[in-house]
């Protein structure tokens, strides 16, 4: 007797008692790796493979930390659960990320460009999803949010940014809060250091976080403006990104080489910056001597408004 | 008594007798969501999950079109095999597609651009990688591919091209062949209509395709080049690649409005020139008046050579 309605089958991999085991699970069939597991291998699949939050289980079947997913590229295990589309913006080197439950079509948008609104727009139509949140991970200085865009044209969508930022929007976040789209949750991460209002935005049944300006492929935001600080950004990414596992998928806010993903595992071992210690770091982040952004001026004003548009 | 020495599970969604089933196998453990099923489930893992090919089967327990992965959404079933990367050139607008199986790490790379051949060997080199193939899927016109520097800098590399486009290379292949790299075989079809020798690269057990010039995301490569057919190119993309599972996600050789993949059920239904009848497509073709690629007087003899610097 299993409450799960899923005709597709699922598989998991918890740990019991600091060992791994897997679950595959279907409507009517489900077996595990170990007989010694299966019983709770049962109870998971009966709160629902794809909501491993303990919710409703006292004492939680899998806590924060003990269920590790098996994704260690791509989708992973939402590659039927999730619908997943990286966009880019040729012009600011800006990536936005649609993503969507496959079943009810909920979807959320993160860091949509004013310019690519109409291509957003239409991709959204084209999979026939429901809008639900536009997030920005910051008040961005050298785009315009197409977050106001977005919402004009779709009214039930909703704005998120970090309540820090000070910035306008529907739905102000911090730390540890989710944004519910589906059956997905999306965990709020405060990163700060290249501005106050930094978020990463995780996705950990699927092993995904999205990164934006705090760590870049390689790299990572600059932290001379006003609300940066190396410091603080350091601390950030060790903290609440490096502390992720290793195979997790890390997308982020930019890339100026044409790479599209990375994962914990390499950023902690090959990042140019954030492998050296903190001091170092500060140092390196000090002597960048970068230009200004060309749309600052224009896009920092905007995104406090979460977009020109935004009424 | 299974014959399978992996430790991680494999999950296979098959056909048989018309139904779909489904096995999880663990090397000690298996199981299958039909009791009717599971002696062929046994055999399906003893020959391997991961070269379902029927190879030493006879008769082939699943042969070309009876096996339908469940990948829907990225690397789907090949998350925890294979290493997947899509890289973008943001002059020519040009994907190259970096794939590897994670066990052995031999990889192959798809379209390179010679401008980015920096970029692509640190991939190659962080990610631990040891590249067998460097594939071309045509005798591009708009941008000189990076085969030769990657060859130069990875001796034991070999380029492969089409046979039929008469072009340079270590291995000509012709529809049907298949391109090994670890665990994996890459499927060869011939897409040709964009240029003779275009090619369509598929990873069945993935739910990949990698379709070049012959089909884009909502368009399609040219056909006004010498090589080229409207007719011809109709015909490969309904043959060759509308007649995957729909849920198969296509990346294309280039995109310039910033998307990364598609599907065979978007491009079927939304793809706005191959859904019309051959009449108003190669109509449609006619009429496009493109300009000529900046770099095809460089690019095309470059690429008959398999790039400037191969020797």
């Amino acid at each position: 007797m299993l409450a799960t309605k899923s005709t597709e089958p699922e598989r998991v991999l918890a740990e019991a008692n600091g060992r791994p085991f897997v679950c595959c699970a279907f409507s009517n069939w489900l077996a595990s790796s170990s007989t010694m597991t299966s019983s709770l291998c049962r109870q998971l699949v009966r709160v629902g493979a794809r909501t491993l939050k303990g919710a409703g289980v006292n004492p939680p079947i899998v806590g924060p930390g003990s269920v590790r997913t098996i994704a260690s590229q791509g989708p992973g295990l939402c590659h039927d659960t999730l619908l997943f589309r990286q966009l880019f913006d040729t012009y600011s080197y800006t990536y936005t990320y649609l993503l969507a439950d496959r079943k009810s079509k909920d979807a959320i948008i993160i860091d949509p460009v004013y310019e690519m609104a109409e291509r957003d727009l239409q991709v959204i139509k084209d999979l026939g999803l429901n809008l639900r949140y536009a997030l920005n991970t910051h008040v961005h200085a050298d785009h315009v949010t197409g977050t106001g865009v977005l919402k004009q044209n779709i009214p039930s969508c909703q704005s998120v940014i970090a309540a820090i930022s000070e910035a306008k929007a529907n739905v102000k976040v911090n730390d540890g809060d989710k944004v519910k789209f589906g059956d997905f949750d999306l965990e709020i991460r405060a990163t700060p250091g290249h501005t106050n209002g930094c978020l990463t935005f995780v996705l950990p049944e699927c092993g995904f976080a999205f990164t934006g300006d705090a760590l870049l492929i390689r790299g990572c935001g600059r932290t001379d403006f006003p609300q940066g600080n190396a410091e603080t950004l350091y601390k950030s990414v060790h903290e609440k990104i490096f502390s992720l596992p290793d195979n997790f998928m890390l997308y982020p806010g930019h890339d100026y080489t044409g790479q599209t993903v990375t994962t914990v595992a390499e950023e902690k071992t090959m990042n140019r910056r954030l492998t050296k210690d903190i001091k170092a770091f500060t140092e390196i982040m000090k002597n960048l001597k970068l230009p200004m952004p060309k749309q600052i001026a224009k896009a920092l004003p905007a995104n406090m408004e979460c977009g020109v548009f935004d009424e």
